[in-house]
């Protein structure tokens, strides 16, 4: 089976019997909710631009595993290009969608596991990599996407997942088969979780010992027995629902999702099991995951940045204040911004390097540089577009109003700014900014780009860790001329 | 008759007529309409701290005009403290509303009215300052909320007024009769427009003499023929209207409103006329108008933020966070923020100085430097909100989804946190911080901070103006030994 | 004996027999000490300005202890209006010098220490408030220079001053005489001490019992047996040794000044002891000294940085650049965050309030707002002023070259700027921001806006302990719908 | 002729006859000048370390001219490693000299003349390639230091090249020859011009017709007939000339040096001339140019930032601050600030692309960003580090009060801090720090990030050109719906 187009992706849905629930019930038919579509659409994109050929070279690459044609989102890194590779693919789905595209979890997800696994394995003789190397093919020949899935509920922050008063805050080995194993727990804020095929379980920190029953990695359906989801509420989510509602909702296309995935005693058999209590590799697998998607978000985010700047650039244009020199100067700036979340994403690729199995890994440093000035510069990017775009953004009425025989002349009218731009076309900027910057989409441009892969203190800390202090200490002694 | 309480502030609304459109269609009872009420309570509020005497002396004053004592809402400032109890009084209502209450730009527009037409007397020898002497009594009198109404929708922003094409972009006057005068135009972006007793136009910029149609203050009331609104819709609005949706609504009390109030050829008598084509008065009018409103700013928003610090606060306590020294130092910098816009506020009222009419003016340039320093750190102080919260904030179920008999247990089970603390209440701290930073009073909160009382370049201007640049360029060149 | 003139003062000083090391050696004549009577020069403004009519009310005041006219800096704050003043006129002095003038450090002391020798004596029935308000009648009688003196050298920072190995770490009392106390140790860092005519000691931390011998207040002449003075060294202090190079000072007049102050066993009488050994005023007197010294920067640097404004507009005129949009908004945020600093100085004080003693504190939370501010703006401030500059100002050729009869000629010609303006102007301009920037007043104008008065965590400390962050959760608890 | 040591490099530099002034006088040997010395053992560090073993891959290069080893400073970038590989060896020297090392500009002016000479060759049929490219091999055969000069005086700023009233405010030809050309005029502000062997004059903005006399590029020794340098003076520059001072200075043995470099009718033979009149290609000059040395701050002054780091986080050690909660984030945020001007350099080179004349290009909007960011950290990460630091870094006596028998005993007692440290190595890393913050190497480290490479509107100006923002507008529409 080759590539996926996005349409075939949709249909492929349609066949699992995810369990989603929506507003406290089951949803029948996920793949058509409006809530849910947009979502849908976005990861659909990541199938329809491998199609295109003037992006072939960025969305496909050769697997080093089967020499055939994959989408990149399945693909192993094989160099530092194509780590470099990997970020403008992300940036060009920002561009596309200016929104979270979803599939990014399950490459990254790919990448740490091949890595760890070959590392577990040569340290214990288990035969995780093995295992994980004829999952992945299946994945690269089925086209599939995948929700890498790390992040537990973690109940009581300050207790390790053993000294939790309910194992289940983390997910947890609950029997050991001789087929396989069962697992019990969630993940919370699963990004791209409901449209996925398939899951890939992570653990979600550093363990010892005595947490060896959480050090667990396993691939699973997305409709498997015991699986189901709870869709989690976005900021002006139901618009998706009004009828009419095309102009309010701003970006009527796409969007994110975010769910509770919750597994009730689910049973996954040996060959799809990649961590199995070997503690000491938990670590190993968090920080890799962290570190690719640290790097992710120096693509991703940027365009969704494009688009934002460009949004807000119509916006001045349409206001008639497309000439004012702080309006030009505060797009540079967004630019600026933008462009140095770029910078960092390139870099930590650049200078990336091979892991013992063979694929690539980010520069750590770098990459939590990176994810660092995310957790800052689109909060600034999106102050400086409500400051173009005006108030008007949030005090404008409805469509409905627009729309209506008695009072849909007076919104014409009065809406009207540039004599040469259609109040409907400025409505329709003004909403998608709001939808950046309130709506539903700043879920995922601004608190995701705060919380997700890691929250900034844990950018803090590996920063810390890998700055190499006793060094830089050193320099200045010398040239300080000290001698202790 | 004496002050109102909320009670009574809201059944005097009942008794008008005033016609108000939401989602194209006219409300019957905006009262009680569910999007509508929150906006009144705030206001209510406004009225009840009236009655509390430990509020007191921040809230109402003795009346210059009557001797009496009047909601200091409807009060004219008789020295800098009065413009310092302003500050405090709004910073107040801000800390138990957690919203914009409204009643300001009422407040401010009766200072900024109240000035002006002496001066405009001075000049022409008109009567408008006995007009608005008189109109002002009526409504300390009956302790009316009063739109002060000045933005108008501007059409293309290049062009003066009397350049539109359509002349209706700017309030003006259509006729001049032996009783009084006809107006036509609108009013955008009006805050508290809806739940006011009346509305008190001024003119949105200075103006010259081929504008002086568009230079025209007048009281009208609400539910006068020929005025009606249109309600803007905000982020998350229509949450407002679930069921079962009181946790999911963040701030299920309270909130701002805005809309677009359009004048159909209104009949103004003289005796509420308080500028009529005296366009070299417009200037001071909006001028000062907007000097008190960017004082207001400085207490206000500093209340509200005083709210979201305690609800980050809460979150870090219910997150089992609330000890790390990066949670403390964000709390501190989110304190050290609020507080500057705080000094701000106080600063341009300690410094305010009497106008010839009477009352006090704030210090313009301090004023000017308060709201744009609003226009910065709320949006910052809400970035540190969303850290500290956590991702959760974006991502957790309904409360449909909580009160579900099917799924709400594994709600409950997995999105405990600090075992102290109710997961429901866990969910009501974050709801809030989610009302805030992109819910409705996200609008309140980080839109109007960057637009309301003009955008930030607006002031830019001013402040420039202001600066005084030539003494300080005589002050260096002095100490440098500069000889021209 | 009435005001002074600074000329007064300057000979006042030759009458002092103050011991003064510079460069490791004592100096025979340190007021006409070239690196040292910019300094005095600097004090002497504060004595100048007193006798100018247009400066009166803001640089004198009467004396409630005598009733007599007083130098304001010789005078105990009796409203908040006196407040005020105090910051207008460190405002006004900064302007006039473009540096530290010293003589606040005094006035801040007399204040803290007026108040707190009234509770100490209150609970210990002492006589020390009595002992200083005859101190004080002396200093303002004689119209004197006080550097009220508390930084220890602190030694281990980790240690309490009890602890540390070597007790002179902090100055305490070696011996308690009938006639008086011997006291031991050093001030460092003392801004003003060799231009002061007296000493005002006070500690320099809260203090336990077993610091008892540490908790020590008493004035002292500058010029008693056993005190002596080692000058710090600044940036670029030697050019003020140059012949021909006033031009390449920058600010040839005006400077600041900073010594370490040795206590070599100095007999104090018990008529100028202010605490003795009660330790638990100690933290009383450092609180209330610090909290009015971080309201004073609330002026002082606000009026060095009106001229670092307009030496930056004069730069970017004599470039010829002043026309450009990019610079003018640089212009407007140096203002901007300068008039920030001054509202939070004109708001401690607005909002500042009696003490038992009778005279006036700040706000204390508003004043470490103040402060923590300091601790930034300035440094954004010279970063706009060297982005106007240009790199010239750090490139320039020396007065020497230009005075060179071999190469002067292509010094003038070559920087060359605007036609209208000569090119020693433009150096003389430039040579003012260097100094303001890098040179001898960047240590007054950035390191003391950093360390003064407390560095910046001292102040995060004391807006954490006063930002009543209980009273915050309630107001959100309760916005939230909370009940625990 | 293989690579020279440091020393060769010195004793070189001895043999020129190169005309300096200082202080308006000529310098027999400035080779041993105290004030110029530690600049010229910044460049011989380029030298000493292409010697050593564990430096080789990033200081040397295989010249693609000769196929032989060379400095990489006098290197044709031959792929993005190379251009990678050229920030990490300034990364190094920052490192190794915390200052400007200077020889950059040479590299920098190299790479842009090759790719432009072989365009204007191409488009005019000219020989300034073949000039330029034998040129080269005589400087890599000889591992010259070349200056690459560009910046002219400029005179007033408002007027081109050919409108200014006196023609020599830009370096221009004043003569056509058989045998060559003569040149007049003055390049300023430049940095390593002393210690260069030859100098590499480019024309320093786009031209049009008229001025073409004005577009020129050539290559002149340092000590040819007509040339001269007057020395720039530096934030304490003559501390180097103090005896005993070796603690003051901070770092004794390192510093940059800026220079006026004057032609006076300098006679250049043709086969050193490399533009000549084409003016349409003086523009492709200066953008290459400076698009290499906005890059090249990517390395450099992140290696020196290194160095800053490590000595406030020695100097925390010293102090007994190093356990801090608050310094420890400090630290990371310098460190983070730091990386992030490394991902900028880095990224850059990774996305650089190949010219028509076979070398390396960097991308050029990354590398504006890249400089536009090395106006902001840089600045920021000195204000964190005086924070660190401490106000004695600016308020401590000079090494001659240290050594003085009368009162070094005191200076040594009272400025003792961590137990374990020498007062002297306290004194030493507060005084580089002195040094990095306000001395000598601020002019490198704060006001060459400024301006150096252009001023930051000139990068602005480059963002807003190379930003596509009708491609990003074209994004929003389609989202968002509009069709125009």
């Amino acid at each position: 089976m080759g590539l996926m187009t996005g349409k075939e992706y949709i249909e492929s849905l349609r066949k699992l019997k995810t369990r989603v629930y929506v507003f406290g019930e089951i949803v029948e038919n996920f793949v058509d909710h409006p809530m849910i579509r947009p979502s849908i659409n976005s990861v659909a994109m990541t199938y329809d631009l491998a199609h295109d050929l003037q992006y072939e070279d960025l969305m496909t690459a050769t697997s080093n595993l089967t020499g055939k044609k994959v989408n990149r989102f399945c693909h192993l890194h094989q160099s530092t290009n194509d780590l470099i590779k990997k970020v403008k693919m992300q940036r060009l789905l920002g561009q596309k969608t200016a929104s979270c595209f979803q599939r990014c979890v399950g490459m990254d997800a790919f990448n740490a596991i091949w890595s760890t696994t070959f590392e577990t394995d040569k340290k214990y003789g288990t035969k995780y990599h093995e295992n994980f190397k004829k999952y992945l093919e299946y994945v690269q020949e089925n086209d599939l996407t995948v929700d890498g899935a790390m992040t537990d509920p973690k109940g009581d922050r300050a207790l390790s997942p053993s000294q939790q008063k309910d194992p289940d805050m983390f997910v947890h080995i609950v029997e050991k088969r001789e087929d396989g194993i069962v697992v019990r727990g969630a993940k919370a804020h699963q990004t791209g979780s409901i449209n996925s095929h398939e899951h890939l379980i992570m653990p979600t920190i550093a363990m010892r010992e005595e947490d060896k029953a959480f050090a667990v990695s396993f691939a699973v359906p997305s409709d498997a027995e015991g699986v189901f989801m709870i869709y989690g509420r976005q900021s002006c989510d139901t618009r998706k629902m009004e009828k009419n509602a095309d102009i309010d909702l701003g970006n009527k296309n796409f969007g994110g999702q975010e769910a509770l995935v919750v597994f009730e005693n689910v049973f996954i058999p040996w060959d799809k099991v990649f961590l199995c209590e070997e503690y000491d590799f938990a670590g190993m697998m968090v920080e890799r995951f962290a570190g690719y998607h640290r790097q992710s978000y120096g693509g991703c985010k940027v365009g969704v940045g494009d688009v934002l700047i460009g949004a807000a650039a119509v916006a001045a244009e349409y206001n008639g204040a497309a000439k004012a020199s702080h309006i030009k100067d505060k797009l540079i700036e967004m630019t600026h911004l933008n462009e140095t979340l770029y910078c960092c994403g390139i870099a930590c690729s650049a200078e990336g390097s091979q892991t013992e199995a063979g694929n690539y890994q980010i520069d750590n440093l770098l990459a939590n540089v990176c994810k660092q000035n995310v957790t800052r510069f689109p909060y600034e990017i999106v102050r400086l577009a409500e400051d173009i775009a005006g108030g008007l953004m949030v005090t404008m009425p409805s469509q409905a109003d627009f729309d209506s025989p008695e009072i849909g002349e007076y919104c014409y009218k009065y809406f009207k700014g540039n004599a040469n731009v259609s109040t409907e076309n400025r409505m329709r900027i003004l909403r998608f900014i709001e939808n950046m910057c309130l709506g539903s989409s700043a879920v995922g441009y601004r608190t995701e780009s705060m919380h997700g892969a890691g929250s900034p203190q844990a950018q803090r800390i590996m920063i810390s860790r890998q700055s190499n202090l006793e060094h830089k200490k050193e320099l200045a002694k010398k040239i300080a001329g000290i001698q202790e």
